[in-house]
């Protein structure tokens, strides 16, 4: 299968380079075509700006989601946009790793999404009527493929924990998960974590790789997040909020994922 | 007072840039001290990257944390980032105000407080300890000072609604305005959200100009979100979970917010 990894992180000599680079290997071992995006080391432009589109009329105030959809359609795209995409396109599974800062992505990565997320590519994708709100949550152009978070942070895991003061992974992951790869049809399987980063000595790194290489053979095997699709009933349309027979009364984040036989 | 207002909008001729000068004449015409830093306008450099830091070791492995600490302890930080820190030092309020893009703020925004929130200035301040875990969450260099958010979606109010597809907008600003604002301390005023940016017709304005002139002008009188201060014996420390008899059997991002007495 083809996989690109994504890594945001400026040091290769760091505890995320090391995992990129063991991921790299496991996958290849397995028999993956494997492709990268090393966001600092391709020193990725982060912000979307009117420079994005080069073929514009720079004479119309610049509407960043409407030249994307001309850019787009025209294949006026700038040369790195458009290879992002074709990354994508490519890829049967897409690896996102980052080193949680200040409670989500980095920077780099944010605007990777931003900028090669365009309109016509990763939302205002198909019909959108009163049953049918657009191609999005479960559907759109990357429906099929696969996408997982392998992220990074220096606190504990209680801290992150349903009750701790940062609040829980999931829900901090819910807008990237959720909002950012769900959203243009990515199943999205559970994230993997590394919590205390400055204490991972030998003992604990081969822990995480053991760990971790497992959740790379299960890559294309594993249960995704049954995050609920849009279209297909759970939701009204087209105020989208939850239909108020399933999961009566609750709220949040946590309403947007369907309860499996395996969990709690 | 002396007020900040962040602006991460590429357009000036946009919704958000007529916000950001509507709220700077109207706090001037309050009497108040205005100063912006209008990252687009001032092509902010977004990527947190050893080029921030010209007096490193270049030989030795890049530590970002550790050498924002270093540089700012040795006055070596780069002008922009010292410049805005000192703006930040400086206002008695900040209002940082963006379109939600992807659910979260844009990576040039997301850049300016990776890179201005050093080690020493941001986090790591203050004693750490079994009972002490570091000035932050309630405590830190920005405590006393204020902070709101401004933001605008294309969406509707009800897909950011407490059952929304897209989740509850309190819940996707939890990271920011708990994660970013409150822990350095700033106390957080509640956000201001405009919805469905594309409907905005002049009837629309005139009702969020006098909604956000209200709230300009409630900027030092109104309650702050009620986050729960870390050190002050509502978490357990270090695990820094909630102690087991406030809000118990619950979970999530509400419960790191107290009760008030106005509140349903």
């Amino acid at each position: 299968m083809n996989i690109l990894l994504v890594l945001a992180h400026p040091e290769p000599d760091s505890l995320n380079g090391a995992l990129h680079r063991f991921m790299l290997e496991r996958l290849a071992a397995s028999g993956h075509s494997v492709r990268t995006s090393d966001l600092y080391a391709m020193r990725w432009k982060p912000a979307l700006d009117a420079d994005d589109f080069p073929a514009r009329d720079s004479a119309v105030r610049f509407d960043p989601s409407l030249e994307s959809l001309k850019a787009f359609e025209a294949g006026t795209q700038t040369a790195d946009i458009a290879a992002e995409q074709q990354k994508l396109l490519w890829a049967d599974a897409v690896i996102v790793q980052f080193p949680l800062w200040w409670y989500s992505m980095p920077a780099i990565l944010k605007g990777w999404f931003e900028r090669i997320y365009a309109y016509g590519f990763a939302y205002g994708v198909g019909e959108h009527s009163e049953t049918h709100w657009g191609d999005r949550f479960g559907e759109g152009t990357l429906a099929g493929k696969r996408a997982m978070v392998v992220t990074t942070t220096g606190g504990w895991a209680s801290h992150y924990a349903p009750r701790g003061i940062n609040g829980p992974m999931d829900d901090l992951l819910f807008p990237i998960q959720h909002g950012i790869l769900y959203y243009p049809g990515f199943d999205v399987l559970p994230p993997y974590v590394v919590h205390r980063t400055h204490k991972v000595d030998a003992a604990a790194y081969a822990r995480i790789t053991e760990e971790l290489g497992q959740r790379m053979d299960m890559l294309f095997t594993a249960d995704p997040i049954p995050f609920r699709p849009q279209n297909a009933g759970d939701y009204k349309i087209p105020a989208l909020t939850l239909r108020p027979d399933i999961a009566p009364g609750q709220a949040g984040f946590a309403v947007h994922s369907a309860p499996t036989a395996g969990r709690g």
